[in-house]
Parts: structure tokens; C-alpha cells; sequence
């Protein structure tokens, strides 16, 4: 498996010792298309930094363009910090049910979940920092960039933005129903099947201190409109 | 602080160089009753270890009884395997809303989140065991245990169980609307406000391989019913 960082929208994910996957083989997809799927489908990921030979794990927002992840997080600096030049791991998973087996130890989760190896790389450029701010505001809020005020200068120095490739990933997920139908458990009389579950967005609440007149946009109408959506 | 481990609800929680808040002081709380608030609300938390000095983040379920949190995962052995005897970092995050300020930089997230560090210890005792497996079941889905065909003997010895302390712990949220409203944008034309987010559950599908005739008990009934959930 080549390492080419030019991949298709299809093209399979570097295989490494650390996203091979030593369980649950069948549970592992390597389609770029579903890395791409589960990242579109939330906006916050779980970062994993180690911090004096200890792993600290922090959520935080993150945006993806092209083959890059974008992140930065105001509340966790200091693993920001650190995390340049260093090797972390991002995840982003999407619990999708809960698995009702007919015995406790086929109990499960449906899932969808994308892991992410690698250095990242601090974003010095402005013009690279603007469009990871733009991905990464416009992952959690479509349409906000060309409404809301942009960052000044000031702010753009102010903020810390790191870019992840996402050449080192897995993608895991389970779907269906309980997989006990078939074994010793199938003539129980214990009721089995998946509760769904889904991320929802409530109708928009809009700032009390908000000035007199001003009105809540389409774009922002339709968030609460538009169904299932996903934080993590 | 005392680092005992009889703590009553609203004892306050140990703050260590670990869990002290670098930045957005005013985002850190130290009940206890806070911290038992945002894990009663999930099931899913995001574990960190350190494999091979490289970090990795997994999502598992989990279940707390009294001041242990119980973990388990059977799609992450390696990483279960390795987190015995060394410290690890477990995160439980709700996503609870979008913040929508007046400019891009004062975009922000509601959330509650909990990070708990610690050495797990590997539950042997078959009476622990099947208690700890209990939280994790009752956490996810209450009244199963009773409900369902319980763990037999070579089930238990096949189900991996880790144990974590809850008394490095610290909890951080954000509620509200944005901060901007007594800025430089107070007087903007942009609409500021929150989209709430929450995770639901569905109503119940059956497996389609379910014995005929089986009835839906009321607990997984009322599960659909019961409104917001939270898988993480």
C-alpha cells in the first residue's frame, strides 16, 4: 500500500502497525469515502496528547479540507502545545444505538468511529490559518464564515490552529441488529433489537443581549430544521 | 484537599498538577456531584493510554458504581490489555449546543466534560466482576440486567473488566449564550444566539431474527420514550 499522500476519494487508507486492527477484523473498513463520511458528520473530536509519559485526552473542534484535519481548542493549550512535532491520535465516533442482546455479553453499541495517527503541524501561514478557521467553523456552522465577522488580525494571531494529515487513519463501525440470533440464545424469550440513537438540533436560541431588530438568517433557521446532527 | 477516598456527594475533587485548569479558569468546577451529574448522563467515554509512546484514544462503555468507574471493550483489547498498571486518561463529554457569536472568533461550544485520571486495576474477583459488569449494563441500558440472560462462568472469564478511581477527576463545561455582547460587536447586525444539541434515542427496532411472539418488555419501551440520551 503505497504512502502517496494523492489518494482518490476511494482510495484505500494507510495500513500501519498502529490501525491494523487486532480485533473485530470485520468491523474495520479502509474506504477513504467513510474516513470522509464519519468526519463530515460531527465536529468535535476526541485528541489524545501524551503529556509527561501520560495520555490526556481532550474534545475539541476541528474542520476537515481536502486531505487535512484542522483543530484548535482555547481550553487545551497546553496539550496544543505539546501536541506540535509530536505524535497524537484523534478520534471521531458517532453512536448510532444501543444493542439489546438476549444476554448480557452480546450487549453492544452501533458505531461509527474514525481514528487518526499523526505529527501535526502547527499553522503559521495566514492564509492557511484563515481557510483552517474557515473549515473548521464551517464543519460545526455552515454558512457562519460569510455572516459572521471574520478574524482581525489580532485574533488571528491569537489563535493556535495545528493541520493533521489524515494519511494514517481506521475507520471502524458496527450496524444491525444483536448477533445472537443464531447461537445457543436464539429460542430465548428475551427481547432483543437496537434502540437508535441520534445527535438533534433544537430550535435556535438567540442571545438575550442580542440588539433590537437584528434577524436570525436562513442558515441558522435551517439548523434546527435539518435534523440529526452530530457534536462528536 | 484530602486525598481520601471517602469522599460524601459534594466533596470537592482532588486537583492535582494533572487536572488543575491551565486556561478558562471559570470553565472548571470541582463538585463531586458535578462530576456524578455528567457520567450518569453517557455511556460511551473516550479512553486514552499510551501505546508504544504514541498516544490512542478509544471510545468504550462504561458504567460507575459507587467511586469506580468500570470500563470494558472488547474491540480494544491491546489497549486494555496495556492499560493495567499504567496511568490512563478516561474523558465523558455531552456536546449540548452550538454557540453563534457576532464573529467567527467567538464561536464556541456548549458542553459538559469530565476527565478522570488514574491507574486502572484489572477486576478479578468474580463477585466484582459481575457487579462492575452490572454498572456498565444498568448505565447503558437500565433494567436489562434483569432482564436478560446474565454472564455465565466462561463468559465472565472471557469479558476483560478495568477499574478507575474517581478521585483525579475534573470537570469543565460551558452554558450560555456567546460573550460578546459586551464587546466591540455589541452593536452588530450579526444574529447571535445557541443551537442546542442533544442526543435522543428512537424508538426500539426489533431483530428481525426475534422468536416469534416475544413481546417488548416496558423498560426497552419506555427507553424511546424517556427523550434526550447521551451516548457520550
Amino acid at each position: 500500500m503505497s504512502e502517496s499522500t494523492e489518494r482518490s476519494a476511494d482510495s484505500e487508507l494507510l495500513v500501519t502497525e498502529r490501525t491494523r486492527l487486532r480485533r473485530g477484523h470485520e468491523k474495520g473498513r479502509l474506504a477513504r469515502s467513510e474516513l470522509d463520511g464519519i468526519l463530515s458528520a460531527g465536529f468535535v473530536c476526541f485528541l489524545g496528547v501524551v503529556v509527561d509519559d501520560v495520555p490526556m485526552v481532550v474534545p475539541t473542534v476541528y474542520g476537515v479540507s481536502g486531505d487535512t484535519l484542522y483543530f484548535h481548542g482555547s481550553v487545551a493549550s497546553r496539550s496544543l502545545m505539546r501536541s506540535a512535532q509530536t505524535t497524537v491520535c484523534v478520534n471521531v465516533t458517532h453512536v448510532d444505538g444501543i444493542v439489546l442482546a438476549r444476554s448480557v455479553f452480546e450487549h453492544s453499541v452501533n458505531y461509527r468511529s474514525a481514528m487518526i495517527y499523526g505529527v501535526p503541524r502547527a499553522v503559521e501561514d495566514a492564509e492557511e490559518k484563515l481557510a483552517g478557521l474557515r473549515a473548521v467553523t464551517e464543519q460545526c456552522a455552515p454558512g457562519q464564515w460569510d455572516y459572521a465577522r471574520r478574524p482581525n488580525r489580532k485574533e488571528l494571531a491569537a489563535t493556535s490552529l495545528l493541520a493533521l494529515g489524515l494519511h494514517e487513519a481506521s475507520v471502524k463501525m458496527r450496524v444491525g441488529p444483536p448477533d445472537d440470533a443464531d447461537g445457543p440464545d436464539r429460542a430465548s424469550d428475551v427481547w432483543a433489537g437496537v434502540v437508535p440513537l441520534a445527535s438533534e438540533r433544537g430550535v435556535p436560541v438567540a442571545d438575550p443581549a442580542l440588539a433590537p431588530g437584528v434577524p436570525m438568517p436562513g442558515h441558522i433557521r435551517s439548523m434546527g430544521e435539518a435534523g440529526p446532527a452530530s457534536g462528536g
